[in-house]
């Protein structure tokens, strides 16, 4: 059996019906693929890094609440063998759910994560103004507990977790924001074979800088600007290793193997404490 | 009555009993003051500006999870008319709470806000292995369900509600890690007196930049370095105006006013479409 034809098990934060297997499904790997949820961002990460799956799937940005920090430091400092492959984006949306069709007067109680609830909060103060709100682990938790109680309740989640306890989509899209959407990394093992398309890349890179002293991003960043290679990100990080020093996240246009790209790590690495190639990925 | 007589109402994220209160009780502000909380981020910085509250307590940043991005781009866009006077760092600790002392393995509940309980997960492994999890609004609120029923419930809470339920803290600190620390800033009316002390000082900016091109972000970091300011804090984040545009966030050491601050500013302003100053503040 070819690896192509190898069904690889795909890890991913869950639990099922919630957006990061909504954004698995709307972004399906190449070849067959066995979605599997995972409790935690570092229990995914365990999974590639042990071989148990062949890719990862973690939320890395939200539009709204930023930075996935946790995501950020476990790739930094904790799971030297494992590389961003690939960068999809996703919107989230929320949906109304209940266990079948009702009108909005007759619901008396709303389920879901408080995120998920804090990010509804101009509709449900529109539509439901004073009805319980009772909190979820998850939105797909929720929608799940509306689907087997055969009361007036509601729960806001996923599309995804509706279609899967065969539940009513009651009101579309009730987020605040239509900005709303996270940025996902699927991950790989860092001697997975990786064929990237000669499409435009993205590469994301985190280094340490030795001083917390003026100008020492512009050194890092003079060296890009000098190769005119285009950043899409810049992040800085108080590190973990001491007290007023800094980490960087930094993503840039092009692949790290090219030719001006290549030669700007090389410089920065003779310049730097430590610098880490988190991945080249298509853009 | 004098200014510093009168209570000044000090607006802070709610509900009362969670860590944004936590921090404030841990850093008063000066003079007697009168906290009330709000449900949202947003609904502390209306009460600010529209001179219902005096000062507004809400979270920036937190070593796990990153930024608060909602809190950024509010600043960013939404409220010209607030500025940072004060930034306050607090730790956060988790205590595993009970209505009154009994063994562990008499538990049969554990009560939480999500990321609450996601945050104490080697200790739950350890000690509290297969125990189901309820989810709550607030940690607050799952302190304030297990005072109110006379069953081996636990709750993952702050000292403060232990305290203000009368309940019990049965095990200390039991956060994975220790490193876990929220920045909070404390927002005024930006035509409020502020009386800035001779110590250090830092200053929040955000800006636009023109063009996504290389460089853009040096142009304005060569501004600090060529007057030896040093930064404290960059971060990039899309811009809501338009696809592929990106504003910044910096800190840095020193006050909006004073000689090379203000000159780096005036510099900044000539080059960049827009920047606007968030505060100076006590480092």
């Amino acid at each position: 059996m070819t690896d192509a034809k190898r069904a690889g098990r795909v890890a991913f934060l869950g639990p099922e019906g919630t957006f990061t297997e909504e954004a698995l499904l709307a972004n399906p790997p190449d070849g067959q693929h066995d979605p599997f949820p995972y409790p935690s961002i570092r229990e995914v990460m365990n999974a590639v890094r042990d071989g148990i799956a062949d890719l990862g799937l973690v939320p890395i940005e939200n539009s709204l609440e930023g930075s996935v920090a946790l995501t950020l430091d476990l790739l930094a400092f904790d799971f030297n063998d494992l590389r961003i492959v690939r960068e999809v984006t996703h919107p989230i949306r929320h949906q109304l759910i209940t266990r079948r069709p009702l009108e909005l007067g007759a619901i008396t109680k709303v389920l879901s994560h408080p995120h998920a609830y804090g990010q509804c909060r101009t509709f449900l103060d529109a539509h439901l103004p004073g009805v319980e709100h009772e909190a979820a682990n998850s939105t797909a938790q929720a929608v799940r507990t509306v689907s087997r109680v055969d009361r007036p309740w509601a729960a806001i989640g996923t599309r995804l977790a509706a279609d899967m306890y065969e539940c009513t989509v009651l009101r579309d899209d009730i987020e605040d924001s239509v900005e709303n959407r996270t940025r996902f990394v699927f991950l790989a093992r860092d001697d997975a074979a990786q064929h990237l398309p000669d499409a435009a890349c993205k590469t994301s890179i985190v280094c340490g800088i030795d001083q917390d002293e003026p100008g020492s991003l512009l050194l890092i960043l003079s060296e890009f600007a000098y190769r005119h290679i285009n950043l899409t990100k810049v992040e800085s990080r108080p590190s973990k290793l001491a007290l007023g020093h800094y980490i960087f996240f930094i993503d840039f246009e092009g692949r790290a193997g090219d030719g001006a790209v290549a030669q700007t790590l090389k410089c920065l690495a003779c310049k730097l404490p430590w610098l880490k190639v988190l991945g080249s990925y298509p853009a």
